[in-house]
């Protein structure tokens, strides 16, 4: 069995736009193949079983929505501020605009992730990591807010994009002020200013 | 066709249940009547067809979600302030876990929603005239905090639930304690003491 690391890629991007699009319902090897424009039974030389379709659409998610380390390093050449983690957190949003399709295929595994346990053992693990990362990155890189403040956006950050992936309507494209708003309100909290 | 209140509650009880167990997939009109224990057939008295059936759920998990009037009315006669946001969140967050199947319904229908528009339409509607509901509710009680606070802390929360329901690893069990620092910092923006 040959394979290779493009392909291998390709048919993930493909099985992603087949979550995104029908849900875990018509996520089978074939559907993936289809997707992919690759001849019948591919698939299932890159992927033992769905179980590990499942745990690679996950990392591949994850690539996927890694901002890139240039971009990055360029926005990190402002100085430390709360309009500085404003922006970053609107950044998180922008990516998940750029790719709803990653988005859409994450919350279809957390779901299946209820009721695959291996899966949701996996999950747990993986985001459990990220928001670590995300805390040290925030600490390291000396921006304003403690790990508790961190967490708060994170999960207000969170809210807004389960919002707009799937009910838009609720915050109606004012999330990029609402992010304004939360980091300035949130990180004035403990400052001098409100000692 | 004879249709009863009570025999249609029960009904789409168990189609929450099938959905929250089975997702979206397996959720079919024979399933349903599986679920409630009932002969076959007997749900597509009470559903046209599968469409209906997902919008008369998204009403039922509202009924169930909705707090106790006397609870709440109870709850409401503490002073306002910060302390008793936090505590009306707790709350909301405890009907989660007093009621996983409800969520994990309306995160079903949610992604549902997206791929069927009709449904995505009534999602849309309903969850925004919740957030709507939602901010009348805490500025006719005098709470502290605006418009924008009430959204933020919303958005929060339901960030929690997301994480608590699907990957409780995340937050370990610390959404209850976070709920008091969100409003605690929050609700502290704007007032005398930060002035």
């Amino acid at each position: 069995m040959r394979q290779n690391p493009a392909r291998r890629a390709a048919l993930l991007d493909a099985a992603i736009e087949v979550l995104a699009r029908e849900g875990s319902r018509g996520l089978t090897l074939r559907a993936v193949d289809a997707g992919a424009g690759v001849p019948v039974g591919t698939s299932s030389n890159y992927f033992a079983n769905r179980a590990e379709l499942l745990r690679q659409i996950m990392e591949r998610t994850g690539e996927r929505l890694t901002p890139d380390p240039e971009a990055l390093a360029e926005t990190m050449k402002a100085p430390t501020s709360p309009e500085l983690v404003a922006l970053l957190l609107r950044q998180v949003h922008e990516r998940m605009e750029a790719d709803r399709s990653s988005y859409l295929a994450m919350m279809e595994l957390r779901l299946e992730g209820v009721r695959r346990p291996e899966l949701g053992a996996e999950l747990n693990k993986r985001l459990r990591a990220t928001l670590e990362d995300n805390i040290r990155f925030h600490e390291e890189a000396g921006l304003p807010g403690d790990r508790v403040a961190v967490i708060l956006m994170y999960l207000a950050v969170h809210g807004m994009i389960v919002d707009d992936l799937m009910v838009p309507d609720v915050l109606a494209g004012s999330a990029g002020e609402l992010i304004d708003e939360l980091c300035k309100r949130l990180l004035a909290y403990g400052t001098r200013e409100t000692a």
